[in-house]
């Protein structure tokens, strides 16, 4: 089915940077980007904002930071709109230019639920600053639904211009998808509704399009999935999927040839029993860390078994 | 959603052995069996049924024909249903032993639309036999619906148990399963629905969930996901999915880390890029083989070009 109203935002560099502390070199950014360009994607996040006041630069990549000679270096001359993501209460609000200064159009906020004040006053901020505002609120698996109700309410009464479904933890059937889609178009008042899912359960891809069958307008995809623990809908699936001309799939695909495959025997992001099992639980992926580092319970089986019971006593 | 009425079949060795001719040890297959057991699975597939005077036993290994003292030696004693395949035109009818006399209980019989007739006097022998039967029809993605209908008003006719919807090529989206689902459940006449599908999409596990809702009431998984090029729909996650209390997903979680994680590494079934682009484009994957041999184009945008226009001059 063709959804000329659908549009793509990759995050390859934003999401997969978790993977690596976002050491990804400047000409592989470059490319990565031109090519995005190529194959039509419409907005492509480069990273996060950091503050430097509480994350060093010596202890990670430039695209935790995105300064804006960086982003020109990699980006710069483009027709993409480039997006980078601020989590609030990590972020320094001053470090953002007027947006006719900057080569970013689209300011993404992440936020909790119990953020939404927060994030509001940073969305506010980036909104008079000219920018496209998005809020992206995270972990709604584990909050109360009154509270989820009364942060969406929140949002609707601003003037920024997209919301996010996030399914954190990848714990989502399509049934949740199709609910919470619902809940959110009822709620945020004409707003574009976006989608970012983890495959955690092997369903980033297959729940993105089900929020597109129910009325979602943007969604989050990386190249081969790349992204924190099990990773994200992959571009390459989603863009024949949404059968729009102006999507080019060809050079993702060589992408993922030039840059990707090694790049995921190198970081491991994917469908990993560890991951797995804290989709099934719907836990944080870091309770897998100790798995992953050798230092867990001997069987998955017994992982499965700490992970029921670790927050029920 | 409990859905006590689903049940599920294991086709690990099955369709797995499609990846190495089916040369699992006599231990491994015993232990796989008896795990599935403690889990709760209701059938356990152990291969196909294929007849010696046109493959050699000396090319494959055991569950390429599952003689009845190979089944035994791995399955017995045991309360799960031991099921077999057997491929239309490539079962030698008279190896069929009456059921009272044999470990099997049910004979999946694998046919393409064209062979139905065939197809109906095999399982017919079956049933007479004393063998539940299901009907598994391949590759309706590229059959016209006419023929397709015919076919399944002729299984309608018949006293067979199970009709399988299956998704060959990984090329459906849940529009597609939801659409097929209805007419199978239409025609089939009260007969039990099963669900196989093909992971090239990364969407055997959603499919399989969207058939579920749809009214299937067997679905097919394998450990990990092993199977034929992309695989299909994982075990571990279909069995916590249903949230039956008669399913247990840690003996599956278990043989993961004994067996499978290595076993993927060596025989890389699962989520590559040339099976991911034959399931985009509705393709077998046997399309990918030259690509995957170092023969095919040099870039995976060219092998789509290629793909794309192959069957079309």
């Amino acid at each position: 089915m063709y959804r000329p109203d659908v549009r793509v935002l990759d995050c390859t560099i934003r999401d997969g940077g978790l993977m690596n502390d976002w050491r990804f070199s400047k000409a592989m950014v470059k490319d990565v980007f031109h090519a995005l360009v190529r194959a039509g994607v419409d907005y492509i996040e480069l990273g996060y904002r950091a503050d430097k006041a509480q994350f060093s630069p010596e202890d990670y990549g430039p695209w935790r930071f995105c300064d804006e000679e960086d982003l020109r270096e990699v980006a710069y001359p483009c027709d993409a709109k480039v997006a980078v993501m601020c989590d609030v209460g990590r972020t320094d609000p001053d470090t953002l230019l007027p947006a006719d200064e900057s080569i970013i159009k689209l300011i993404r906020v992440a936020t909790y639920v119990q953020d939404m004040p927060k994030a509001i006053e940073l969305g506010a901020l980036a909104k008079s600053l000219g920018y496209e505002v998005s809020v992206n609120i995270m972990a709604v698996s584990h909050v109360l639904e009154p509270d989820l109700d009364r942060a969406l309410d929140e949002l609707a009464a601003t003037d920024f211009d997209m919301v996010y479904l996030v399914d954190s933890f990848g714990s989502f059937y399509s049934e949740q998808i199709h609910y919470l889609t619902e809940k959110y178009l009822t709620r945020i008042g004409g707003k574009q509704l976006g989608i970012h899912c983890h495959n955690n359960q092997q369903l980033a891809y297959a729940n993105t399009i089900e929020g597109v069958l129910r009325g979602i307008t943007c969604v989050d995809a990386t190249v081969y999935g790349i992204g924190r623990a099990a990773g994200n809908c992959p571009l390459e699936l989603i863009l024949p999927f949404l059968k729009n001309p102006r999507y080019d799939v060809r050079p993702v695909l060589d992408l993922i040839k030039t840059y990707f495959e090694a790049l995921r025997d190198e970081l491991r992001w994917g469908y990993e029993m560890p991951y797995a099992i804290t989709g099934l639980l719907n836990k944080h992926p870091r309770a897998a860390k100790s798995l992953l580092q050798g230092e867990g319970p001997p069987t998955y089986g017994a992982f499965w078994d700490e992970l029921l019971h670790v927050d029920d006593t």
